[in-house]
């Protein structure tokens, strides 16, 4: 199956447009795993299982693990998922970018050790250093475009000698230049839905990453109405913390699949 | 110390501006240490130990030990070099970037995980992302602004409206507005002298991590001339595989030590 094939079925077989952004932080644990042994990846496995019935992928966070020294559990949890859930698309959050010979080794990363469909990517040093992540159509990138944070303004909408902002360039580079194997999408920030709308119109056809649900106060309805393809589907809405942080005692991964299926229902409430 | 104190000892203790890149390949590895139980911690720490003498910095590239399993060799290699070369820069090169509480994670995973003095970053996301990295004067950053692969004029060389390149935002940015802790560099590539004059026109102060020397092929004179600062220093050049893979017998390091110390005595007689 191609990338593309997978990230189809992952939405057809699921009937969400629903991403579980899996951030674990040991400050947050649920109760009952302070003190296990491999306690995220008990937590990432917990999380998974209870949300699979209402998401279309899953996207592990990279920093959360390697930030507390947990790369480890990172590793088993993807193996888990892609075993657990082969129907949902795996996506490796971790923004990498670096010159051909280093991305490669990225690529490896997370594709052969993380076993991730996809992978969130820089545009920043140029589509060459993009090109080791998208040669093999079995896999594919999310590529940053106009980011959730408050800050993404700095640089991404500066305005370009032309007319054009600098994330509108990206995303017209990424629909009209890197998509050849059809395996690139975008991220895009639930927190700028004018920007979303731009990039749809540049990119009629490529997945978006929404990030920005949930905590950050992203706008769901704003960000369906401009994210959404012409077949009402094409995007990805990611919530992290407000479904896994939903409980913390023994019922939390009841907790996070309540969460979860409610955001699913809000989503799927605002298709067309 | 400060970051700057660290890194200003780092260059006047070692006499160099040398920068030895530790970037191991399973497929490049020494004759002698193929086959060993964790090779490339036995590589790194034959290579900083025989090029300890001609350099001021060690730079291990992540995505080399995590795309081929071994992180937990790179932490121990850091560990090392952090305890037998205490006068030395250790720069962990992960070009990280991410939101603001992911970035958090990152800074730790860099700075206390891999004891790492300085990472580079990717400025694409904005200031605001930068922020979690600088916010500790004990440790400092290098933002990649015009990098050494063909590709990097694609983004970075775009116009911008008012005339200035997206590089040369970037770096004036860094110098006025993220460098209140002076812990801020730049990454410009030995491949783009002319740009490297404009980024040191614009960050007169600031230290530049020039990769691009070596197997890329930049060119060393017309790097030093256009990013020396006025005092003869302010940069660190970084070679990778024409020093660590400049033997393939049990002399590796020996061969390793001869092309550090060919390199250094090229830079430093190229200084004023």
């Amino acid at each position: 199956m191609t990338y593309r094939e997978r990230l189809e079925h992952a939405w057809t077989s699921s009937g969400s447009l629903l991403c579980v952004g899996i951030d674990p932080d040991a400050a947050r644990l649920p109760d009952p795993l302070r003190g296990a042994e491999q306690p995220f990846l008990a937590f990432g496995k917990a999380i998974a299982d209870s949300t699979a019935p209402y998401c279309a992928a899953f996207k592990p966070q990279f920093a959360h693990f390697a930030g507390q020294g947990r790369t480890d559990e990172l590793r088993a949890l993807c193996q888990y998922i892609r075993e657990a859930h082969p129907d949902r698309l795996l996506v490796l959050d971790a923004k990498r970018g670096d010159i051909g010979s280093t991305a490669a080794f990225y690529a490896r990363e997370a594709f052969e050790i993380h076993a991730a469909d996809a992978v969130t990517v820089n545009p920043y040093m140029g589509g060459d250093t993009l090109e080791p992540f998208t040669r093999d159509p079995a896999h594919g990138v999310f590529v940053l475009c106009k980011t959730s944070n408050p800050g993404s303004d700095e640089f991404q909408n500066l305005r370009l000698d032309g007319g054009r902002l600098l994330f509108e360039e990206v995303a017209r580079r990424a629909a009209t230049g890197w998509n050849g194997n059809a395996n690139v999408g975008l991220v895009v920030g639930a927190t700028y839905p004018g920007e979303i709308e731009s990039v749809r119109a540049l990119a009629p056809d490529l997945p978006l990453l929404v990030p920005g649900i949930g905590a950050q106060g992203g706008d769901l309805k704003a960000t369906l109405r401009a994210g959404l393809d012409a077949r009402g589907t094409g995007v990805l809405i990611n919530a992290s913390r407000s479904i896994i942080h939903a409980g913390s005692k023994d019922d939390f991964g009841a907790r996070a699949a309540d969460a979860a299926r409610a955001l699913n229902e809000q989503i799927n409430a605002l298709r067309p």
